[in-house]
C-alpha cells in the first residue's frame, strides 16, 4: 500500500466505506468524481445508501458529479431516495424516470460551467468531495483514475475529501493526467494551452491534506456498458460525413489532417470515427470528452496521432484489452478537467470540428438533444453546448426517422431548443448532408428537406414549408400547427398522416 | 489632406464615391464598416445605388457589415433592390420588411463568429471592403473612426479596398482604437487580453496599401437616432437589478467594483446604466459592445473608470458633446473589433456580467430575442449570444408586458429560442428579479411566475404548469397549448383569455 499511498501520514486515514460515508450528514452538498461511468466514485455512495436505510429515516442530499456516473451509483441512489438535487448530468434510467417525475431536481448544465459556477459560490457550498484515484503522492496529491471530470474543483472546494482509492484500476493510468484549474476572475491568466498534445498543469489533483479525512480501499471495476451496435443506417451517415471532409481537402478548405476532431458518445459517432480508418486522413488529432473504442483503433491504426479528453469509456468487451495495453498509449493521450476539455476559449482557439447527435432537429437547424417529446429528459445537454458553439465546424447527425419509421427525427419546429440555427452548420441523417453555413432560414429548410428528410415525411415537410412561408417572416412557421407533428405521435403513435383513402376505409 | 492620408502614394488615389463604386461589379461581396450606425461607410454605398438606377438593370450585391448600419445606407440599398444576401445584424425597417417578406436572405449571426467563418472560407470570398477613416498612417494603416466592427478581418481578406475619409470625424479618435486579429487555427496562440483596459494590438488596421483602390473624402455625420426613453417600468426593472448587485456585494458574493459590465442597447439598459449613478458602486468597469449615452455620463461622474467596446453610439442629442471632449476620454476608452469585444475567450476570462433584452422569455427562462411571433424578425441576436453563453452572470430584462398589456412577454414557451435556459442566470423585469441560477426547470418556473409575470397573466399561467405538470418531465409542457398564447394574440389581439362572464354578455 505504501506505493499507492506515499504520504505515510495519510496512510493511517484508511477506513471502511461505511465510515466513510458517515462524514455525509443529512442535507449535505456532495461531489463525487466521475465521467460517461469512468472513474467514479462507487464504494461509498453505495454505503451511502445502506446506512440510509439502516437509519430509518432516509438522508436527503444534493449530487454533482462530472457526467454521468455507473448505474449502480445513481440508480442506488435513486432507489434510495437520496439525492433531492442532481447536476450536471446524468443517464441513468430509473434516475431518469424519477427526474421527469419531478421528485428529483435535476440542474442539466453545460459541462464546462458547473466548475466556474461552484468556484463563483453561486451553486452552494461543497461539504464532501468522493474521489476515485490509483495512488496518493507523497505530497498528498490524488492521481485520478479513468476519468477527471470536476474532480479538481471538488478536491478544492469541499470541505472534506474522501478518496476511494481503487487497486483494480491500472496503476498505469499516473502519468496521463493533465490537472489545471484557471486562476480566480476577473484577473484570470489566458490558458496556455496551444496544442492538443500540450502538458499545462501537473499529474495529480493538488490538495490540502488534511482535508482527506478518509482513504477507503476498493477494487470495484468501472461499470462500462456496451453501445448500441451500429447498421446501416450509422454506416450511411458516416460515408456522408466522411465524403464531406474528404471533398473539404480535396479542394484546400480543409488540411489533410483535417482540425482537432471531437466526438458524442454513441451508434453514429463511434460509426464516423471508426469509418475515419478507410479514408485517406492521416495524423488526425481529437480534443473530445470521451475517449471511446473507436479512439483506441485509431490510434492503434496510426490515423490517429493524439487524443486529448476527460475520461476513458470503453466497452466492457475492449475495456480489458486496452487496459492492459495502456502503456502502449502512454504518449498517446491525456486526460483533462471537464472545464479544459470542453473550455470555450480551448475549442475556439483549436478550432475544432464538433460532431454531436441530435434527438432531433428542425428544418430551420435548431436541434433538440435532449428532451423527448419536448418534456421528460433523455441525459442531459453534456458538452454538445460547449463545442456546438465555439467549435470550426458544428456537426449534429441523426437517423431521419426513430420506432420504426413512426417519428420523423426532422420536424417543422424542435419541441426543445438545446442548440440553435446559429450553432448547427452541417446537419447529417442517412439520407443525406446539408451544409447550411452562410444561408439564412428559408434557405436552410429547402436544404435540409432536401438532403436530411426521409421521403415519408418529405412531401409533408413541403406542404408545411409553403404554407408557412406565404405568412411571411424570417423563419416561416404556422404557430398552431408547427408542434402538431409531435402531438400526432402522442395521440397516434405516429407522426405520419393517414392518407385520406386510407381514413376512408374506416 | 496630408495630415489626413500621410502614404503620399496614397493622396493619388483620392476619386468620387461614383467612381470608386465603379469597382463593385455585379455578384459581388461587399464588406463595409460599421456597427450600431456609427463608422459605417456611408458615400459609396449611396453612390452605389444611384449608380445601379444610371444603368438601368439593378445590381445584386451581398453585403456584410459589423452590425447594424445608418439607415441611409441599409434603407437605400434596400430600396434599391442591391442587396440579395445581408449578414451579420441589421435593424433598418425597410430592410427588415424585405428579409421577412423573404426577398433577402438573412444571416443573422452571433457576433463575434462571422470573421472566423470567413477567415476559414466558409462564407465565400470578400470581393470589395469599403471602410470609414479619419486617417491614413504613413505604412498604409487605415485609422477606423467611431466603431471598429469586422472591418480589421474585411481589409485582411478583401480583394480590394475602398477608403471613405471622413473628415467629420473627430481626429481626436486616432489612438482610441486597439486592432488585433487573432492568428491562423489550429495553431493560434492564447489572446493576451488578461484586462479591460489592456491594449494587445494597433491603433490602425494595417493593410496591404497596394489593396487600397480608392479613396473617397465625405463629410457626412454619424446617422445616429434617439433612443426611445425610459419610463416607470424601465426604472423599476433597473431597481431590481441594482438591489440585487448591491445584495450580492453586501453578502460577499461580489467585489464592490462588480465584475466587468456588458450591457445590450436600448431604453431598459440605459435605465440600468443611469441607475448605476445613483447606487454605491464605483471603479466600475465596462467591457461591452456598444458604448452609448449612459456609459459617457458614468464616466463623467467616475463611477465608471474604464469602458472597453467596439462602438461609440451617442444620441444626436449627446453625440456633439462627446465628440467635442473626446479627449478627456482617450485614456477611458478602447475601440476593438467585434471579435475581440465579443470574444468567448476573454469574456469567460473576465467574468463578464451581461446585460441583455429579452423580446420574450418562457416560464423556464428560455429567451427570443429576435423573432416577433416566432416568424417575423425584428433585429438579429447580435452580440447577445457570445456574451450570455460565456458570462460569469448573465442577466435577461424586459418589460412584463407589451403592446398596452394585450402581449405576456413571459410566455408558457417562447415561440423562438435564441438562448436556452442553461444560458439565462437572471431574469428581470418591473415585477421583480427572478435568480434562476442552479435550479432546475419545474423550480424555475414557480419563480419566473412569482418573480416576472405580470398579475393578469398569473393565474392563466399557474393553470398551464400545473396541467403540464400533470403530464411529468423535467420541462413539463402541454405542446397542443404551449404556443396557444401566441395564436391568441395573433387572432383576437390580445394574449388575455376573455373572462366567460364577459364572454357571456356579448
Amino acid at each position: 500500500m505504501e506505493a499507492r499511498i506515499r504520504m505515510p501520514k495519510l496512510q493511517e486515514r484508511i477506513m471502511s466505506a461505511d465510515d466513510a460515508a458517515g462524514f455525509i450528514k443529512d442535507g449535505m452538498i456532495v461531489g463525487i468524481s466521475g465521467f460517461t461511468r469512468a472513474g467514479d466514485a462507487k464504494a461509498v455512495p453505495m454505503a451511502l445508501a445502506e446506512r440510509s436505510k439502516r437509519l430509518g429515516t432516509p438522508m436527503h442530499i444534493q449530487l454533482w458529479t462530472g457526467a454521468s456516473v455507473a448505474e449502480e451509483v445513481d440508480r442506488v441512489l435513486a432507489e434510495a431516495g437520496i439525492v433531492t438535487r442532481r447536476l450536471p448530468y446524468q443517464s441513468d434510467r430509473l434516475l431518469r424516470d424519477a427526474i421527469n417525475r419531478g421528485e428529483v431536481m435535476y440542474t442539466d448544465q453545460h459541462l464546462s460551467l458547473t466548475v466556474e459556477m461552484i468556484r463563483a459560490g453561486q451553486l452552494g457550498r461543497l461539504d464532501v468531495a468522493i474521489i476515485e484515484a490509483v495512488a496518493i503522492t507523497e505530497e498528498g496529491g490524488i492521481i485520478p483514475s479513468t476519468s477527471v471530470g470536476n474532480s479538481p474543483t471538488f478536491a478544492l472546494m469541499a470541505d472534506k475529501v474522501i478518496v476511494e482509492l481503487n487497486t483494480r484500476q491500472s496503476a498505469l493510468l499516473e502519468g496521463m493526467h493533465d490537472i489545471y484549474l484557471p486562476g480566480a476572475r476577473p484577473h484570470r491568466e489566458p490558458l496556455p494551452l496551444q496544442e492538443v498534445d500540450q502538458r499545462i498543469g501537473t499529474t495529480f489533483i493538488p490538495v490540502d491534506p488534511d482535508k482527506i479525512v478518509g482513504i477507503v480501499l476498493t477494487d470495484r471495476v468501472d461499470h462500462f456498458v456496451d453501445m448500441v451496435p451500429g447498421d446501416e443506417e450509422t454506416d450511411r451517415i458516416a460515408e456522408h460525413l466522411l465524403d464531406f471532409f474528404e471533398y473539404q481537402v480535396k479542394t484546400g478548405q480543409m488540411p489533410p489532417e483535417l482540425y482537432p476532431l471531437q466526438s458524442g458518445v454513441g451508434a453514429v459517432s463511434n460509426a464516423v470515427l471508426s469509418g475515419l480508418k478507410h479514408a485517406s486522413f492521416r495524423d488526425l488529432t481529437m480534443y473530445s470528452e470521451v475517449l471511446q473504442d473507436s479512439v483506441f483503433e485509431l490510434l492503434d491504426s496510426g490515423v490517429l496521432r493524439f487524443a486529448s479528453g476527460c475520461a476513458i469509456t470503453v466497452t466492457p468487451e475492449h475495456a480489458s484489452d486496452v487496459m492492459r495495453r495502456l502503456h502502449e498509449y502512454k504518449d498517446k493521450i491525456i486526460l483533462r478537467p471537464q472545464e479544459i476539455s470542453n473550455h470555450p476559449e480551448l475549442i475556439r482557439r483549436l478550432g475544432i470540428i464538433a460532431m454531436n447527435t441530435a434527438l432531433e432537429a428542425d428544418i430551420y437547424g435548431n436541434v433538440n438533444s435532449t428532451h423527448v417529446g419536448g418534456t421528460h429528459i433523455m441525459n442531459g445537454i453534456g458538452g454538445s453546448g460547449d463545442f456546438a458553439r465555439n467549435a470550426l465546424l458544428s456537426v449534429f447527425v441523426t437517423k431521419s426517422t426513430a420506432k420504426g419509421g413512426r417519428i420523423s427525427s426532422i420536424v417543422p419546429m424542435v419541441s426543445h431548443v438545446d442548440h440553435t440555427e446559429h450553432d448547427v452548420d452541417i446537419l447529417v441523417t442517412e439520407q443525406g448532408l446539408a451544409d447550411l453555413r452562410g444561408l439564412a432560414p428559408r434557405e436552410r429548410s429547402r436544404l435540409v428537406i432536401e438532403k436530411c428528410v426521409h421521403p415519408d415525411y418529405r412531401d409533408a415537410m413541403i406542404d408545411y414549408v409553403e404554407r408557412a412561408e406565404q405568412r411571411g417572416g424570417q423563419t416561416p412557421h404556422i404557430l398552431e400547427e408547427a408542434l402538431s407533428w409531435h402531438e400526432r405521435y402522442r395521440e397516434t403513435g405516429t407522426m405520419q398522416v393517414r392518407r385520406p383513402q386510407l381514413a376512408g376505409q374506416r
